[in-house]
């Protein structure tokens, strides 16, 4: 298992850890398999989307405040519920497959930790499976 | 494979399995690899999400009320299109790392049965595999 | 890795899979393991839910409308940021369990492939990890 450190700039914010996903992947050693991702976090997830438009992760982060906004029902005292609700409904794990030492990915997609209570630093893990 | 029983007491309840999946992972008897859990249902799921304070989970299941509520437009004649929806949002599957034949959770997360239309008698499957 | 090809037949459809996942398990040629599967798109996703009354699929459909509708504050050129969203929300990886080369899934559940963006011709992967 390899510990990629990624530091969020923003209370909510889709950034890119695709390199230094590949990154763990070469040095994992195992050329032919599974690439699994998991957030030990509560409050950030992984997902997969576009990577050449930058507005797209604007747009998508939008919407989820939209979905899941600061409400006065809420009763967690730390007050990022929004946070939780958003981890839960992106995902803390992610797949991907590896094939001659790449991750094998969609013209456009590119791999995001998804952070909903930021800016922290984060920890992301990175496991291949061969198969 | 091994199957875990799960009695759910509300319509909607994040139930914490934490300690299930880890008596699961031992008795299948793989120290390192990936633990991976499966919903054999429809109308629940299965989350990572905060253990400490509970009122995260009470957060979670009352804003995912509003997200998908129940809705005259719906069809479906059983009348628990709401759970499906969350079923599909939530997730039906979900991995965590093993190492030493002890699930790796970051410190405040746990394993929830996501049940969106009990209460029931719910199987999760578990399977880990080596790597 | 084995590539399935199917084609959507509206903007936002949940298209029912599981048979060609099952095949592409049978010439895979892994009777115990795990069966993932990997959608190389970011306006499409992959979800399990009732294979028996398909007005679920449509019912989930309109609900997963109503969260991430059509918004003028939307900047994404492309104008698809709706279908974007939705494919984060239901994920673009699922995982199955294989035994004596079946797909293991509880009695009401089917595989979708989840077009948000269509009617396209999509990729699902497939790849079925001993264990």
């Amino acid at each position: 298992m390899i510990t990629l450190t990624v530091q969020t700039h923003a209370q909510s914010e889709l950034r890119d850890i695709t390199q230094q996903v590949q990154e763990a992947v070469r040095q994992g050693g195992v050329d032919d398999g599974l690439c699994t991702l998991f957030i030990p976090h509560t409050t950030a997830g992984v997902t997969l989307n576009e990577n050449w438009d930058s507005d797209v992760q604007r747009d998508i982060l939008l919407t989820l405040a939209d979905i899941a906004p600061v409400d006065p029902r809420h009763r967690h005292r730390e007050g990022n519920s929004p946070a939780h609700i958003k981890a839960s409904m992106v995902g803390a794990s992610a797949l991907v497959f590896v094939k001659g030492g790449q991750l094998q990915l969609g013209r456009w997609q590119g791999i995001y930790l998804a952070e909903f209570d930021g800016p922290r630093s984060r920890n992301v893990w990175v496991k291949v499976v061969a198969g």
